[in-house]
């Protein structure tokens, strides 16, 4: 059944998840901040709105994914926000990363209308979001949650409830925690046994036959080994995660020292200028230090 | 065909190594620094030799496992030590994980007597080892692989050839490097969400539907959810396979900052009193911090 | 001459800074957000205002002295909040160490109606407070520095205009991360050489003879080695120091490996309820590791 | 009254600490593994020993100071060594920075030939060697010590005694962990307030009128602001004494987390191409990834 459906934000992510729901019919009015990304989704029927209010007008849901926190406040908040015609009974499906405390801010002004709001912060990268098989890590209340699930179901196929506001943001955070950390060390790994001479297809076939085996770095190793950065996730992108964890860990009285270091590492990748090159760019800071390459 | 083979190191991987080789139908000479640990040993027909140099009397093959670079040092150059009695045409397969230039060392020394040394690193843990189905590194020449092959696949399923002599070290420190990483970051992640309010199953969940999920991590979540840190591997041979990685790291010219905050961690989990635990005890540490438990 | 002045925040530094300035004869209304901390003020002749507003009322200059940016924000934005009252040609001198960012934003707003604002983060402790001989880091308009000067100059010794709106802030989030992290390694290095069997009277010997010789150290050195962590600057203040360069570090591009190790040792000792305790316990959470004492 | 002394080791140190004693009256016999250094000593009525063995031949007293543990196992042990000619009563003064372990165990080599080692290693930098104003940090006998003031007092004027055989070296790697890091943080702070807008001369006088203010960072300062790294210590040389304090960290069982991270700096500057330049060229690695540039 055709729902009509706000989307906010047509980013790396938010182009193909808001195709996706207009190819299962919905009735979308979609707004992005910097014009001409609005195309493709023109041509699979979108109406074009002029500000996050005017696609927020007569939605039932609305879907947003953009950049950070100030980001979010504003779409929201500020002139021409979605505060100005959101109506009673409207979900807002928030898939930006960005603070838990922030989320819980606005999902307190959306109340205030009668609206809803879930943070549904996504993993899968590009391909996922393509294909309707990301994962939501979803905080809110459940009822809500449940609502939402028909919309949520064509963008993704795995949606895990995590609790109240700023949940599902916080277990992205810790995901992302994670798994920057783990492809940095593995950098650092393959590096260090690089320069002492080992091969890095061998180096690889160790790690595989060992419990070291992680997915993110079966996927990253053969672009590691090519020296192709193009972006799945871009470098800028993982290190504002990064930074957002801090935070929550500063916040919430949880020492972090591995992340601590781990982000130093993608900030200075950042600050040599590979933000918009994918995050296992991070290699090539090291590379360039140790004076080799992990390539095969 | 059975063949004559020294056995030197009765440890948590070494017991199980030595039975492995004596079901197999080889005959071997048995031997540890502290005694009381050959009664397994010698219910499987092994001799108990009262020295390293007595072990190698008549062994083909030498196999050794010993806790760190002066242990190594010390089976070989000693009072008592193999080259009193190495022959020529004898194989060393030495499965410490040591200073890859203290390895380099042995192999020239037991070259002049006509032996042949392989560094053969482990991985897989007790379980492996119990099994046969080891992974080790090697380094060393080609052609002394290929003879130790018959002994080597008794104790394991696969044997990675990593070049020349300290090769097989440099990687199996590469791969420690990583894994020990992965474990204390995602005990990081765990720690973060845990305190914010997500149930560590939930977050498991997450885990594991992303690309974030590793073979270690699925390994040790259930004992870390159970608080059981019985030791596969224990904390302190983890903190040591650290430290040889980080000054592997200084002398290559390799910086590696996330290493040394991992190495950290751990040295203050040791410094605990849990260097006798499982290696994921790195876990309570953050967890006496944070004030949370990551526990189902 | 007298000039009617407010003051608001009347904690560890805030109490002292407000008893200069009415022993210097200007009428002060003043405001802490708790209760009970204004005798001192009121037997000097001060008037305690109900509100930030109130205390903004009649003063040609405020001062404000509070706990970090969401207090600041408050005090200026919020119901009862300066905004309220502010008069054109007003000054406002913040003395809070808070976000150079906030801090930009509250310059902003109050420009609105007229009244002109300088960051002016202190260093000094509470006894530089007392004697009126705190150093002053000064962001905003040089002649509303000049004008704020004789004011300025009741309560320190030192002014140091740093340029324009936040760049006081910029400075001394600088400072500290220079002063906390040269506590933090003053105390690695006495616990290595204690527990190695140096004295530490012998090694203070040696800092003070060598160029490592520093003022923060000297000071701190005494208390550490009777174990007296009376605070003269709260850990859990220096740790909120150390997030907010850390944030700024971030938001400037700039990579700050050393200070992020250094912020998570503070997390760690904050993390033990050593947050009220002077900032120098950090020593403590070491000691306590290592165990041993750097104890004369 | 002149006394027959052996001098190993003429490089950045040694040849003005050698010089010194030249022109106090001793009759030395000087060596150094690398030849051409030795023309001022032998203007100065030196001899020129041609093996370490050589220098020690007619030696009360042997002073040596050389790059590193390897360099000084050498010069003991190895053919030509001193160990060959070394008679009984003999002191050996060695003021290289090496292992406290290799030290002591040098301690215990010489001891078999009746002869005493101290170890005494040296703060000052080249300027305090050629006044002849040197601190030396001092392990061994003190009886030993006390004979070897005269010498001692020739080179430096102030001699500390640490206590048994290898606290000098503690206690000068706990020196050089405190001093170095904080050179490295005194960058982080003065790059983050440079990229603000603040100058780096305004820093300069905050922290001169701040408790932060240091000896070594006000002599480094001003080279800094001219981008002048003429080594008076070189980069590479406070790296390894970095990792040796890293290492007796671990020795010992003390974490050292900003040390930690303060050495992969340096590591990182050193794999720049910076390791002869001055320590204090590590601004550099942080200024070029933060695109500023601490001058005046």
């Amino acid at each position: 059944m055709s729902e009509p459906l706000g989307f906010i934000g047509l980013g790396i992510m938010g182009q193909p998840m808001a195709l996706n729901l207009a190819k299962a019919g919905h009735k979308l009015a979609v707004y992005n901040r910097t014009p001409g990304k609005t195309a493709a989704l023109e041509a699979a029927g979108a109406r074009v709105a002029d500000s996050p209010a005017d696609a927020a007008r007569d939605a039932n849901v609305i879907i947003m994914i953009v950049s950070d926190s100030a980001a979010v406040e504003s779409v929201v908040t500020s002139k021409g926000g979605i505060l100005e015609t959101l109506r009673s009974g409207t979900i807002i499906i928030d898939s930006s990363t960005i603070s838990p405390t922030v989320s819980r801010k606005m999902a307190c002004m959306v109340a205030g209308k009668g609206a809803s709001w879930l943070d549904a912060a996504v993993t899968g990268s590009k391909h996922g979001a393509e294909k309707g098989e990301l994962t939501f890590m979803i905080g809110g209340d459940r009822e809500t949650f449940d609502r939402a699930m028909p919309i949520l179901k064509i963008m993704g196929k795995k949606h895990i409830y995590c609790g109240s506001h700023g949940l599902g943001l916080s277990a992205k955070l810790a995901q992302n925690t994670i798994q920057a950390t783990m492809v940095e060390v593995f950098c650092e790994g393959f590096v260090l046994a690089t320069k002492a001479g080992v091969k890095p297809e061998t180096m690889l076939e160790i790690i595989q036959a060992s419990m070291a085996r992680a997915g993110i770095t079966d996927f990253k190793a053969p672009f590691i080994f090519k020296g192709d950065f193009t972006p799945y996730f871009p470098l800028k992108l993982m290190h504002k995660d990064l930074e957002l964890a801090a935070e929550a860990g500063y916040a919430q009285g949880v020492p972090m020292p591995v992340l601590a270091a781990a982000k130093e590492v993608y900030m200075a990748a950042k600050a040599q200028g590979k933000g918009d090159q994918d995050y296992a760019a991070v290699v090539t800071f090291l590379e360039e230090l140790a004076g080799v390459k992990v390539r095969t």
